[in-house]
């Protein structure tokens, strides 16, 4: 892949040297899928596929219409489907692809989740073989645009909630398809408001008056030739939204809408022509959460598009900040590039580790899905994994890409705030990846719910006298906890050498105990917490848990945390050449330090860390960063982008070009004895700079003057 | 002030009781210039002036000229100017009006600012009489769009090395204004891309080969009868930005562009006809600053707008989370509002106390920078603190504003991202204004310089042997922090009742005593770090102050952090009320705690807080939500905003009416028998929920079931 600038041909002289080795490092990066991610990222270089800027909804959704034709047919976005229907039957090859649309436009993105990765995908794995052959090949071919008709306006996160029902009438053979009131209208639902001939529905099945719960039917939406509505069915624009306007996301309601028995997706429940239900799933709560989890890749794949995205943005702040020179004073010497600024570096480098962390932790997470689904590890348990390990990552990775987003936009100052620089379009696009395909607060719960599972199984076979004890052990370490003490966890020594202290936090062991070390006792303390719910009414209950919902959900981010620093550090096995990895080494240092940073109250609470060592931690950062900073171009280019992907012209080396024009322009004009004299070389009094300290203190080289950005003002 | 909902006709029967006097509340808030925001406040409750979401960037930008139009008509705008020109002088009365004008559209208060507060304010306040008699009328009435053509590409915050010239020719009496190379094209400019057909240009003075520094300019730019540039000036469009757009930034370029002398707005710089030059401030240093100086107004207004915004997302997103219910699993019930959930108040209550903090601290603000414009307490000294206060909150109260509709954003899901509920859109226009008009982190770097002067200042009268000692004191002192101590400051006791200790978080002498220790603690320990920087070159110097600049930056925010609170509670005095006084006490504990539990880490390694006691900060924190909660729609109310400001349909009422209905649907349906049965309630094994903890923990209330959130997908 070629790069829009600075990729130094770097030749490994001395092996022990911090070298980054950016091609191979890049071909790491690409990972299992590789060569399909090269073929993907080729195609969404396609100037047909890039986001325009300022479209309006309308031109915009139209473009996204044409795109997502054009990648039935040239794509390869069919890889997850069945051989018989043209597919490869390669669920992490298709996400893989899915993934590298972002980078030409996150509506993009999504217009192809909604219609491969939830429509057609839906069809998929919750009909069974008359679906297949009925229904597939005009999702596949998108002959047939079709919604993924979950959410309701009352209800979102809560699926098992949702309003509308489907009540089988034996007498005509049909479901009958209601919306009972207005709360219960799907909502937000991408090719809804326009394009959409057709919807995968759910809905709450109801036979012989009884109620099996939520269930997914093929209902048609559109006449294609006139594209009105069928008749019973109504819907309204849900109109401009905060960014991703290339999709049409709209609302809809039924009214005695009736549908062929067959349209019931009745993999996991049936109904046969009598109204007799059927199920290979015996309890109604296993069977929904066994439907929904077949859904599980939206997730995968919105975890690796906001990574994507990070490295993009990253791309463009760092080549940025590497090129752009403030507070010169006019003199040419004194120079220096926004990322030699320790807090430029404070802003970008612990987030380009962030990013790093969540690539090793994407790839696992991708990894882990294609075994699942591809049958080669598909156990239950294997399942539960995948699905805690993609509650975990999603909400992480998205958020940390609007929070990444926004810190490259500001370091780029008003540059940054330019559609054309593309930082705040992909804020704006990406800042829905936080709260659709499950909330990320309410995705970290499930997260919480599962450590508390895993826990309370590892105390299962301790009888009562066993839980009393640790229950009092539980009470000595709160009363230990009160003057931090040294705990087994906590194996250094304290005070003395400094740099000592900092050398034992660099090492893997230290971080990985201090990491591991806070989850588990976050999940202890929570669960210890909540015991007395067991004993207690709902009602009790129910506020018990309310009562510690911060702490479960601070509980799921520890456990975030610690995955990414562990994956970060397999991948760092996948790393051949030693200054490569030896960069990449401080790179996951700087995110486990970072981590512990972020948490250093707690570790002194604690008593994980004194207030020596904790002092230590922000030292050893600031070192790290000062030693990363070099390497930081390389770190960026190895995401393997280039000028066709970055598409900002502040990261296109025309910074580089003007500042490196006005320079020359001083310099010659210095050197033509013709530069006006400055005022205050005259040899006049220079008083005293309103603010300017008087003892002890230089002013800040870029706080040199008033600073007065009257940029967009 | 009408109100969108909610506003509880609140009797207070007990003084002691914690009730909030809305009314009363509301007029503590509006303040010193209440009638005025009344007033502006109906004005822009006016549709003329609402912003329409959607309008391509050309819409909307002649709509903005339209709406400044009416404003200099019907706008009271002109409050600062000459009485003599038809103003009232009353500068805090038109920056008050202004503030006000962002709740109709972010753009039309920059448009004004860029129009009235750049403009015509330089004018006013850079230029002379005839000047004032000369080119104020057609600024005032916005016959004139005018540019404030300060920043340029390649220079941003640092105004001092722009590279524009204005060379002063003797022979023609004119000067020669000239742009070098590219990156001194002017850039961001408002009215630069189309509509102004002036500016107030700044570049380096040159007469007689001596550059006499940066000063200002008046120069025509379009013949207003064809709106084409005049001879030798040029420009750009800067098309979309990330928010904004009613603002037609652009570039403008100038070559041999000669202007008349008098042209120079010479109140602090002169060129006599013969090109001699002369002031009335003989340091350039200090002359730059004090023509800067004049234009605090613009960061003292951005303040109070960031405030205002941050209260309209609070309403939206308070007033929503007070209707909507969620995980309700069917039964009426069991269901509670969003706002019930400790996660949701975690979110939002922290900010709202933060927000009647920047509130208060803004009011000061305002007050301050009227007494010094209006020449009541103008000295030296004054201004100084002014622009100290000044950039110490607009960078806490933007950022804030950002933070909370993002977080508001959020806490209203998917329809939180819809245009029409405004908080996406507010977050993309608030944008820009955290590196507009000094960016935040060079404005915290000018606030830690002055608490490095104003501390330097202090041990000025210390001799050599004081300062060793002090040094020494530090030395010791370092020691100590390695295992926490009770140290002068931290006077309570340790250990015991958790709830007494929270009871002595809550009074105001402790939370100011650790909040003000952070500060001078921090300012004594950069300082200390620096101190070699006295006796160092340049280059070293500068690379010391590199070294410290995170931790100047963090200093300089834990001081505005102090002033908030500090402001706060002075306000608390102006609160009569009993009832109404008690809850915003809480809200201003609420608001230290906080920021204290933000620093613990801090707090914990300087020995300020003992372990113990640092636990006790977050459960004092969850009380106060616990009984801050049941205020929530009254101190967002109390912001007196009505429907026609407030304008989001998900904070109309909407929500609780469809709440409503599908409750009542269900109970009919239940009371008429005809309700199908729940296929688990028919006596089936119910089996294991994947996930599902085991032991001694119940499943959160809002995870009922697996969150899918399929918005916009």
């Amino acid at each position: 892949m070629s790069s829009t600038t600075d990729r130094t041909a770097n030749v490994t002289v001395n092996p022990e040297a911090a070298i980054v080795d950016v091609e191979r490092l890049e071909n790491v990066l690409l990972g299992r899928w590789g060569d399909l991610r090269r073929a993907a990222r080729v195609r969404v270089a396609d100037p047909r596929f890039a986001k325009i800027e300022g479209l309006s909804m309308a031109e915009h959704r139209a473009r996204i219409v044409a795109q997502v034709k054009t990648l039935a047919v040239e794509g390869d976005v069919l890889r997850a489907f069945p051989v018989e229907l043209g597919g490869t039957e390669d669920d992490g090859g298709m996400l893989a692809g899915f993934e590298e649309l972002v980078a030409a436009d996150p509506s993009l993105q999504i217009a192809a989740g909604v219609q491969w990765g939830l429509f057609a995908s839906a069809i998929l794995h919750l009909g069974t073989a008359e679906h297949h052959r009925r229904l597939l090949p005009r999702a596949m071919s998108a002959e047939v645009f079709g919604a993924f008709a979950m959410t309701e306006t009352g209800h979102g996160s809560d699926v098992a909630s949702i309003g509308t029902t489907a009540t089988y009438d034996p007498a005509t053979e049909e479901f009958v398809i209601q919306t009972p009131f207005r709360a219960a209208w799907k909502d937000y639902l991408g090719n809804a408001a326009v394009n959409g001939t057709a919807a995968v529905l759910f809905a709450q099945l109801i036979t012989g008056g009884v109620n099996h719960g939520v269930h997914a039917f093929y209902v048609p939406l559109r006449d294609p030739a006139t594209m009105d509505f069928l008749p019973g069915i109504g819907g309204e624009d849900d109109g401009l939204k905060g960014g991703l306007n290339g999709l049409d996301n709209g609302r809809l309601h039924f009214d005695r809408v009736r549908i062929g028995r067959t349209n019931l997706l009745n993999r996991y429940g049936d109904v046969a022509v009598d109204g007799t239900y059927s199920s290979p799933i015996t309890s109604p709560g296993r069977r929904f959460f066994t439907m929904l989890g077949t859904l599980v890749q939206g997730r995968v794949s919105l975890d690796g598009a906001a990574v994507n995205v990070s490295k993009l943005g990253l791309m463009i702040a760092i080549t940025y900040g590497n090129q752009r020179r403030q507070f010169s004073g006019g003199s040419a010497t004194q120079e220096v590039v926004l990322l030699d600024h320790a807090e430029h570096q404070r802003r970008l480098l612990p987030r380009l580790a962030q990013t790093y962390a969540a690539h090793f932790a994407h790839d696992t997470l991708l990894e882990t899905f294609h075994d699942v689904f591809s049958g080669t590890t598909d156990t239950d348990e294997q399942r539960e994994d995948l699905e805690t390990l993609a509650a975990a990552l999603k909400p992480t990775s998205t958020w940390h890409a609007i929070d990444t987003l926004q810190a490259c936009r500001e370091a780029c100052g008003g540059a940054g705030f330019l559609s054309e620089n593309r930082l705040a379009s992909l804020r704006a696009d990406l800042d829905v990846y936080a709260t659709f395909e499950g909330d990320n607060t309410v995705l970290l719960q499930l997260v919480a719910k599962r450590l508390l599972a895993d826990y309370a199984r590892e105390f299962k076979d301790i009888d009562a006298g066993g839980v009393a004890r640790y229950v009092a052990n539980r009470a000595a370490d709160a009363a230990l906890h009160r003057t931090p003490l040294l705990r087994a966890v906590q194996t250094l020594a304290d005070g003395g050498d400094v740099r000592r202290s900092a050398g034992q936090l660099r090492e893997a062991e230290t971080q990985r105990e201090l990491l591991t070390g806070r989850v588990e006792t976050m999940v202890a303390e929570v669960a210890a917490a909540l015991r007395p719910a067991t004993r207690s009414s709902r009602e009790d209950a129910a506020a018990l848990f309310n009562n510690h919902q911060h702490e479960l959900i601070e509980a799921a981010r520890a456990h975030a945390d610690l995955i990414l620093w562990q994956e970060f550090t397999v991948g760092l096995e996948l790393i051949e050449d030693p200054g490569t990895r030896r960069v990449l080494t401080w790179v996951r240092d700087l995110y486990g330090l970072t981590v512990i940073e972020r948490n250093l109250a707690w570790y002194l609470i604690h008593g994980r860390l004194s207030a020596g060592r904790a002092r230590t931690v922000t030292s050893y950062i600031d070192r790290l960063l000062t030693r990363l900073r070099p390497h930081a171009q390389d770190l960026v280019n190895a995401f393997g982008y280039g000028a066709e992907h970055v598409r900002a012209p502040i990261a296109s080396g025309a910074e580089r070009a003007r500042q490196d024009e006005a320079r020359e322009y001083y310099r010659a004009q210095r050197e033509s004895g013709e530069a006006p004299v400055l005022e205050k070389s005259l040899g006049r009094e220079t008083g005293t700079v309103a603010g300017a300290p008087a003892v002890g203190v230089v002013r800040p080289a870029s706080a040199e003057s008033d600073p007065v950005d009257a940029e967009s003002a």
